[in-house]
């Protein structure tokens, strides 16, 4: 094998592990949450830094690839995506740190109702970052399209815990249950971004394959009409 | 001038180019929201297409730089750059579009206070997103620096802002007021990721001027201590 090839497959494998990370720091800090367990945050923390550092060591290897390699085509494509990949990958997990920040708050008082529609937004989003990273290992363009129609899925959970959410603040007039429901709020909004940063790394997948660039529609319509 | 170089002026060109929309964009949404104006949110949501536009020539030119002029050192670590900061000036437009469809919902009803600390955000923030700019036309170190230490006065408003609509919150049980208030809380939120993108930037200034990589402290702290 040439020694770009090792590379390429070093730095593809380099990007499946900070994959692995991240997927643990989401799982745990929902897990923290609904299990209402302190300990469990702190390895999120944790994991924070690891996934920090390999972000810098896989856009370290992305620009030597490129230096020294100077390649083009889909190997170019290939190496431009796992930069943005990584970026994308490090801010779900900045999502994961501000659950568990969110959740440390949380599990100091009664849950205000059995958190609502998030376990199944959760489920749904761990999901999409799981098929995100399984569509760049294997190139498979139909199971990145899969994800991007899952977003609308989460969008609308979103919209649902806000509105539930929104009906138990009117009710109560007491801080606590305010302040848990704004927390919920927020983690709600947290796991939405982790499932928009799973959208772009399937963009990137379908960028990668086809070469097509498949963000953003183009029309200009006014929304406040 | 070799042909190398005008394509790099021309790619810096349309970077600054797109920066200009995206101020704009963000101005036109605080403004409409002070000022109460129905009409200045649909020039928010018409600049978004162009923005979007732009990110994706801007991606397209990079690609085509390296595949075509294979560039090392300085020179990739620009285009490297320029493709990040124009996916961090595309997020700050979502952000604005975001802040828009907030607005077009607040100003349906009466203010529900002057907008609290919003506007003072606002200030800060556009101010960074204007410093990063210029920090990265004129590769001022200095001035990138000065942007990361204002991220800090950004989240703190944020907090306070967050604090005294909770306030709100608990003093009433109507739900037009818990509207307006979740409302600003998010409007506020938004104002502070155009801040963390701003951020961004300036991290890639200081990365593109001295290779030099600012991102995340290295440590593993216990925070549930």
């Amino acid at each position: 094998m040439r020694h770009f090839e090792v590379e390429m497959n070093d730095l593809k494998k380099c990007l499946l592990d900070m994959s692995d990370l991240v997927q643990e720091m989401i799982k745990t800090t929902i897990n923290g949450l609904v299990k209402r367990d302190l300990k469990l945050f702190d390895t999120v923390f944790c994991l924070e830094k690891e996934v920090n550092i390999q972000e810098i060591v896989i856009d370290d290897k992305c620009l030597k690839l490129m230096a020294l390699n100077q390649p083009v085509g889909t190997d170019l494509r290939f190496i431009t995506s796992a930069a943005r990949i990584s970026t994308d990958l490090e801010r779900m997990g900045d999502e994961a740190v501000n659950i568990s920040e969110r959740a440390v708050n949380l599990i100091k008082y009664p849950e205000l109702k059995p958190l609502i529609d998030i376990p199944k937004m959760s489920d749904i989003v761990q999901q999409m970052v799981t098929d995100s990273i399984k569509a760049f290992n294997t190139n498979d363009v139909e199971l990145a399209n899969s994800v991007l129609v899952k977003d609308d899925e989460v969008d609308n959970l979103k919209d649902t815990v806000f509105k539930d959410l929104k009906v138990y603040m009117t009710k109560s007039t007491e801080p606590d249950t305010i302040e848990r429901a704004v927390d919920l709020m927020l983690v709600a909004k947290s796991l939405e971004r982790i499932g928009d940063h799973a959208t772009n790394i399937s963009e990137d997948v379908i960028f990668m394959v086809h070469g097509k660039d498949v963000r953003h529609p183009r029309t200009c319509a006014a929304k406040t009409e």
